[in-house]
């Protein structure tokens, strides 16, 4: 009797505990919901960046974590893969890296990220899209319906789009070159009346140097074959849902990296929009 | 017997759960060594600011979380009160208010904090320091120091100083003027072969509108009566630890904060120098 008390005593010690570490970690489902603790590092309304655009923009292409690491944070975002090898997007826990070649591969937990932002999408605004024929009218229909320039957005649209315009970057071997040499020859990829998601962020003007400020688009096509960093488009038919993000986690590289070298004190604005467009 | 089981079961789970909250909630004791969760929300590697250094600058100055909420992140950090009433100052969990009279007194949990920067304080790396006459000494023998430019330091020294020099700034009402109008008439205090600490950070040149680029110290005398923001100093005999951090966690205020109305899209970099210096 007594035998059977103790047991009986850990197991709810253990189921507790369970529940309390379920709680506590990855993109915990909505029951859980806003404010909720989404890993030990992070809540479900933080922005989780890994390391600075401007490292990026200088060649520091080796990972920092390894993507199993990276979804503990999110279960949406973008980024790019060790060596630059690729553009990266993730939705509802699934992320792809659309190589060069123009075709989207799933990633393996292992695989590694230089730069990448992420976070657990919680939608707090929705609407369907007018037919926007361009990038830049996607931006003055968002601007006008956001609440504030100066926290950050998760952006995902879904839908049809009778153009698609997408690029992607080969992977690089050491010595890295700079970001803009890479992009300069970079394989371009267009697509007609594509059914797909675009997924990404609007980060305030702030976070020069630290991440892209403004607006930061992925690709990925509805049977995830193919997509890239989006450079052009027009929505045929589409709904825009955005999650409202005040927190910034930012992890820098460790001191094995280029990064502890590099020279950040340099405005790298003008070669960012050379890269990024 | 039953009852009894029933009852050393929970007491066992609660127990259990305690240890895991303790272990997850503020800055543990070393003990729980280096990496370990200190709070929900961040590591104890982990830099935690509140607000932008840009939205002070505009005069933002409304509490955007409390002293006790802030805790939670760190046991050292410095910042203002709101309504920026005075220079705050953490070490070793106990943290101050320096008013525009000078005077140091301990906060309350209930206060809060319009800007704020916190961490759990582990010491990486620890020298005596020689005897430095200025600010701008201690800047070069620490940039020499520290392994590189790019990432965040948690700095204290304690020690004597042959001179200090600070300045407090006092309450503001609405309408809030901009910093460097109140910083024009600020009160300056001067000190001659002062025991004390200094506690702040450095912050590396890319934050640049998001916290001050560079060193960032305020001092609290050994007997906790007085200090400020630091202006200048002189080392008479002080010890340096610094606490490498290489992750940032910026918590934004909320949609009824003025913040969201601000333009942060100027570079206030000259106006924040004149604030500062």
């Amino acid at each position: 009797m007594l035998m059977f008390g103790k047991e009986k005593r850990w197991l709810g010690s253990i189921v507790l505990l369970s529940l309390f570490l379920a709680v506590m970690s990855g993109c915990s489902p909505s029951g859980a919901g806003p404010g909720s603790a989404a890993s030990p590092r992070a809540g479900r309304e933080t922005l989780v960046q890994v390391s600075t655009i401007d490292a990026i923009i200088n060649g520091v292409y080796d990972g920092v974590i390894s993507l199993g690491a990276l979804k503990e944070y999110g279960d949406f975002g973008i980024g790019t893969l060790a060596g630059l090898d690729g553009e990266m997007i993730g939705f509802d826990g699934d992320f792809y890296q659309v190589r060069a070649d123009g075709i989207a591969y799933p990633v393996t937990d292992a695989m590694e990220t230089p730069f990448a932002a992420v976070t657990c999408f919680d939608c707090d605004y929705e609407v369907e899209l007018p037919q926007i024929s361009s990038y830049e009218e996607l931006e003055q229909f968002l601007d006008a319906a956001l609440p504030t320039d100066n926290i950050f957005y998760a952006i995902k649209i879904e839908g049809t789009f009778s153009y698609m315009k997408t690029r992607s970057v080969p992977r690089q071997e050491k010595p890295y070159p700079p970001l803009v040499e890479v992009t300069a020859y970079q394989p371009v990829f267009e697509f007609s009346d594509v059914a797909g998601t675009i997924a990404g962020f609007k980060s305030p003007a702030y976070v020069s140097g630290v991440n892209v400020p403004g607006y930061h688009l992925h690709f990925l096509t509805e049977d995830s074959s193919a997509g890239g960093h989006v450079l052009d488009f027009s929505v045929q038919e589409a709904v825009v849902s955005v999650d409202y993000t005040s927190e910034f986690l930012m992890i820098l590289p460790g001191e094995d990296s280029d990064f502890y070298q590099l020279d950040l004190t340099q405005d790298r604005q003008a070669e960012l929009e050379q890269a990024e467009k």
